[in-house]
């Protein structure tokens, strides 16, 4: 005698790059395992699946479009066999009656119960005091790059203000970019590109996630391509007319004209709901998955809202990228309908460039900087070596600064960063795997590689970076 | 009491790539360790560390000048401390009396002593028995393409001829390129950017180290870029007229024109000098060295005359590229003077491009093809997924072909081949170093690699085609 089985109930709160991979993976897995399961995927914005590092280029008009960074529309998720609901803001989670409430497009709460719950709930840009008025709200002309909302406002505001006098040249008008890690980076490029004299303004360093070294040479090929930058300043204040933005003052004493100011001040997992429910959070707010993503019972968490394993050191750490929201995601959606996959850490692996007319920068890291790797209790030396990307007689050659960073005892690999031109940051991930693998800079500077004059020269430049610390050590 | 030592005396035979490293580093080593040695490089030619895979560049045009493939004068090889001796060809060796005999300049023969003997003396072109006359030479306008004299003559061979009448229009040149391995390809290239309307004949397939799908894309691609592919096809005569190369026939039967035929049929390790001094070779007529790359009492070996082993059987393969040439060359300076550097093995790593106004493919390759792995004992699984190089929305993408192979017991990674547009094939180094150390396929498939919309999908091109064969192991 067979029982007609309700089906399990999946719940995912957040429809981007984790829930909708996790919604995703649940359905397939159901599917290949027998198992019957609704998936309700409950979505505070009415955007779901798109790229948030894409937002950059679209604020820049190298995108076109906005239907450009969405990998899926709603209609197709839906399609696809999920219950998404767009406009529903979840409002509390109870982990006791296993139920999650949410307010609806119309504004009426609903309940909805689970039997699995998968926790995709994002960050939360940073927002400095500076940036609200007394309301709370942002002041205008202020605004940062998080979601496609955010893009929408970026959008307006970047578009020439109609002139009073057609005939006359339009003003020069002025953006500055408060923070210089990827977004603040991106978000210059943009600026520039749409015409703004462009400022970026940091506390500590351009791409302060590399050593300084490496560091500094982004930093002047960014001065080179024709953006100021202002490093270990921070903004004291901001000047408001008629409730927009006009200028800033910097720590350095100097006022900036700003039309505009972008936030790139990084984010902060979004982990309220989970933690009034009593999901812990760790030392940087994010939820603190095991090695399935599980956060308790029955549920599980993906994302920006986590914190992550480096694999380099063992420690939790806050590395907010999409390449591990997809595949955290992923695991979620396995493990939701018993799958027992585990998600292996990171290296915080990461690559962006900084290019207009003038200059053209790539810039990729992995593993620990220097001073990680000291904090860390390793014993670090390291070395920058500056090569070709192809044979000196290709026309394809650029320049490319490689930072290989080794343990002195052990002769482990730690780090790799790169600063150079055209075709040279994606090697970082010839590095990657070497960390990934746990090699020693020995492995780096022998493994076999490959060589062609438009490609490499002989020695590879990585690699002869990696030979040269190794024959130091 | 101190005795004053004779310096050690090093010969090196051959003076390219794996020679010159080998010099050098033994010059650097001796230093370091405080002994005196005498350096002697002996070379047939005139020409010294040049770059042969910058050849078909030069042939092209896109290479101004051989100058610029050479790494270091002889002059300059001097200056640093190397007796460089040019137009010197070693005619024996006698290991017993430890003394090598060479005719000079001059045509004098000269012997000269060692105590430590490096055997560098690369490879030959393989030269079918329809390429040459009656007399053993060449037929005029069929060449090789292996050392900076046959650079030379192509440069001739290339060259338009001059018209009889300066007003006529020329008539079409044809260049018939035999063998489809890199050589092949790269000057299909060359002819073609030269004018010729180009044929590349191969007996087996295009790129035959490639499994026979990927092995296809190649074709099509190069197909696409005007040049007649013959696969399956061999040459059975050459028809010339006034001591030059007038048509070609091929096994289908069918005569094409020919104004020059380059001969890309590979090369054969040069071994002559120590196999008849006593020195072992192998099944394909390389030395044998052992994991210093000795290979007899004193004597050591390096770069494209020696055989190497495949990491990833254990088995004595030839692989005859610059990188091994340099790394082993490199080794065998450091062990000549008392080091014990060992050289670890290839993975037969490569990488070449087809380019020209109509075309540009990549192609990258690692480890074993399918019929390799069977061969040697795996039980490889494999798929190709297509994929992009960058984001959806951004205009660096290009569509990159990921064949990724694995074995179906342990799972461990075999093999990756990339074909593709811009900026695809150089991440066959990512799979090398996944290749290098050991890893699986659930490795590649979750390891932490860079994206951002320029460079890369969310799902990194080559990380996606593993993720799928995982899936279905």
């Amino acid at each position: 005698m067979t029982t007609q089985e309700r089906p399990e109930r999946i719940v995912v709160v957040g429809a981007d790059a984790a829930g909708m991979s996790a919604a995703h993976q649940a359905l397939r897995s159901a599917k290949g395992n027998g198992r019957a399961v609704d998936v309700i995927a409950l979505e505070k914005t009415r955007d779901t699946s798109y790229s948030a590092c894409g937002i950059p280029y679209l604020v820049s008009g190298i995108v076109d479009s906005e239907d450009s960074l969405s990998a899926r529309t709603p209609e197709r998720h839906r399609e696809m066999g999920v219950d998404l609901r767009l406009d529903a803001n979840v409002v509390s989670i109870s982990l006791e009656a296993r139920t999650v409430t949410y307010i609806d497009t119309a504004g009426v709460a609903e309940t909805v119960g689970f039997d699995k719950l998968v926790l995709a709930t994002g960050a939360h840009p940073v927002i400095p005091s500076w940036a609200t008025g007394h309301d709370g709200q942002l002041v205008t002309g202020i605004h940062p790059v998080k979601n496609l909302d955010d893009a929408r406002q970026w959008l307006d505001l970047v578009l020439p203000e109609p002139s009073a006098d057609p005939e006359s040249s339009p003003e020069e008008r002025h953006a500055i970019v408060v923070g210089a890690g990827y977004i603040g980076v991106e978000m210059a490029e943009a600026m520039f590109d749409r015409g703004f004299a462009t400022t970026l303004i940091t506390r500590s360093a351009v791409m302060s996630n590399l050593d300084s070294d490496m560091s500094e040479r982004v930093m002047n090929s960014i001065v080179e391509g024709g953006v100021q930058v202002l490093s270990d300043c921070t903004v004291k204040s901001v000047e408001v007319v008629d409730g927009r933005v006009q200028s800033l003052t910097a720590s350095n004493g100097e006022t900036y004209p700003a039309d505009v100011v972008v936030l790139g001040l990084g984010v902060r997992p979004a982990t309220e709901l989970g933690a009034d429910a009593g999901i812990p959070v760790g030392d940087f707010g994010g939820y603190l998955p095991d090695e399935n993503q599980s956060v308790a019972e029955n549920v599980w968490a993906a994302g920006d809202c986590c914190e992550v394993i480096d694999r380099l050191t063992g420690n939790r750490i806050f590395a907010p990228l999409g390449t591990h929201a997809n595949k955290q995601g992923r695991i979620c959606g396995y493990n939701v309908v018993g799958g027992k996959q585990q998600f292996a850490g990171v290296l915080a692996t990461a690559i962006t460039r900084f290019t207009n007319t003038k200059m053209h920068v790539e810039v990729g890291r992995t593993g620990l900087s220097t001073n990680a790797a000291i904090k860390a209790g390793f014993s670090p030396e390291s070395l920058v070596t500056v090569g070709g990307t192809a044979s000196g007689y290709m026309r394809e050659r650029s320049t490319i600064a490689t930072k290989v960073i080794a343990d002195r005892h052990s002769r482990r690999l730690l780090g790799v960063q790169i600063v150079g031109g055209h075709n040279s940051a994606k090697r970082i991930d010839t590095a990657a795997a070497a960390l990934w693998g746990e090699m020693t800079v020995d492995d780096l500077a022998t493994m076999d590689l490959s060589y062609s004059p438009p490609f490499a020269t002989v020695w590879e430049a990585i690699q002869l970076a990696a030979r040269r610390l190794a024959d130091r050590l």
